[in-house]
């Protein structure tokens, strides 16, 4: 059917970050219809800036639907970035980011804002300063996707900075930043911590006993993981550890670390306080999450991945930019 | 007086470390005649190798007194070093250290031991495993310059690994290794949180309010400082805290989490223990130290510096290395 107009294209996505920019063109039942990647993070645009990334990654989709609108999270939105999308204070729902959109000129796109919490000129009292970006649009995802998160839950999002987020009525109301994953990679490539394992290591494996000892070593521990970081290099040194099982001991070491914070252990435990708990990540990044939880006791864990292009969608959908492109508004109005 | 035979020289004494060699003419009673360093650590090693720069530091010294004897502390003893020097197990003190002592072939030197604890070839039970290497020639000198930190002292002795150690009877009864100065070290390079800060942004002020600030932030954390790195991006990008002070506020977080950890805080303090607290280190991270250990309120704190000289020297004599060069009792018996 070479004149086939296609499915009704509803929505360009963009999950745009610090390494990498995903690009996904959604049809009207928030079904993903295409989807392109390329290495163009905020950190290392090829010349011609955002502009040109955006027209490349997209002009395909665009060749075919003129008037698709685009909508875009993560650190796009930054000062760095192209725009910048101001946060949006805590409780933030999908509702709240909507209405918090910023258009780029010329380009027919939107960005999402990121969110804050305990900004100094709004001080809500006891929260930590702390902010987000990209994460509010894989939670408004997330929560789309699962219904029974809506009430009350609690989200644990790996990676180089792990958030721990609170939901309460589909809204984001607290949320805490771990650097567990930047910490392990500056330890691992910069300190005498990765000098001891060798350079093809493998990634640290998220069931190993190395692994799992160090969460245990954290959890257990009186104070925090600072003062047990050159166990990793003493164990070896003193004939307890083999050097290959170092990186899989410091990772544990880091993830307890983060859970023992986390969980407030061990004064409480989130399966004491009723929260289900669900994970938001790729599968390797959640599996050692999920087994550094059972450590803690946490058995009942559900997960999650690539929850991003669904949050772009229903933010897109509660802002108002969809069922605009056959035919726009603006033109058929 | 060209015919001067000069002051009773007695012993070279080394301080070879991962980044700098410092060695020292010592006189009989004790005294540093003469002083020279270069930046040869052995991980930066000249072509020649570790022989090359034995012969040319200590060249101007052998030229004179031929038979003079050079004993070495620091990692010019471990793996990588010219010649291991097996550790010596806790506990250790000046006796024990001396009696480890391993010398290189040819070069009329000997080598300081580092120390260990919790060796799995001799498990000492409850013993975290942990090594020094250096750091056990700085306590000898210490505990020689300060007769009264023999019975029972701790030792704090800030840098790259910061050590804590317990001293009695003379002897290093128990120590624990604080990554403190490498980990603000490789998150100042190569983490997000440096880059909020100016690039040619002056070293942490041990009094600032930033610095003391993250010290209290870090001792009153319900958890470890894991959790609190992200606060020194979060707090600048809230409004919180200028960007400037981002690193005095992570360098006062790394240290009082070090010292909440250390003194058992909040549950036991140094001050309650009894035990005299003494900083061995350069006069500016002592001072960072001596501000913090007041937050935490410790305000009794001796310090001393370079202490290392004067610890190969009491070494050497517990070894019987001195009082051979005038004559050399090889020669002269």
């Amino acid at each position: 059917m070479p004149n086939d107009p296609g499915p009704p294209a509803q929505l360009i996505a963009l999950d745009w970050g610090t390494s990498s920019l995903r690009a996904y063109l959604i049809g009207g039942a928030g079904d993903i219809l295409d989807r392109r990647a390329e290495p163009w993070g905020i950190m290392q645009v090829p010349p011609g800036g955002f502009a040109a990334c955006f027209d490349t990654i997209t002009f395909p989709w665009r060749a075919r639907w003129p008037l698709l609108p685009a909508l875009a999270a993560g650190m796009i939105g930054s000062a760095q970035g192209w725009v910048e999308a101001p946060y949006c204070p805590c409780p933030a729902g999908t509702a709240e980011l909507a209405a918090g959109l910023v258009p780029v000129a010329g380009a027919n796109l939107w960005i999402v804002p990121g969110v804050v919490q305990g900004r100094a000129a709004a001080d809500t009292g006891s929260a930590r300063p702390d902010v987000m970006r990209g994460e509010e649009t894989q939670i408004a995802g997330a929560l789309a996707l699962r219904p029974t998160l809506h009430k009350a839950s609690r989200l644990v999002m790996p990676g180089t900075h792990c958030k721990w987020v609170d939901i309460a009525d589909g809204r984001i109301v607290r949320f805490a930043t771990y650097m567990t994953g930047e910490v392990f990679a500056v330890l691992r490539q910069h300190s005498i911590l990765g000098r001891l394992a060798p350079a093809d290591a493998p990634p640290p494996s998220p069931d190993s006993a190395a692994f799992l000892h160090g969460v245990d070593t954290a959890r257990d521990a009186a104070a925090g993981v600072a003062s047990l970081l050159f166990s990793a290099r003493a164990r070896v040194l003193t004939g307890r550890m083999p050097a290959a099982d170092s990186l899989d001991y410091l990772s544990g070491l880091l993830i307890g670390d983060e859970m023992r914070s986390a969980l407030h252990w061990p004064s409480g435990m989130a399966a004491e306080t009723g929260l289900p708990l669900t994970i938001i990540g790729d599968p390797a990044l959640a599996a050692r999450y999920r087994n550094a939880l059972a450590r803690f006791g946490v058995a009942q864990v559900d997960v999650l991945e690539d929850t991003a292009p669904a949050g772009l969608w229903h933010i897109a959908a509660a802002a108002g930019l969809l069922g605009a492109a056959h035919p726009p508004s603006g033109i058929a109005g």
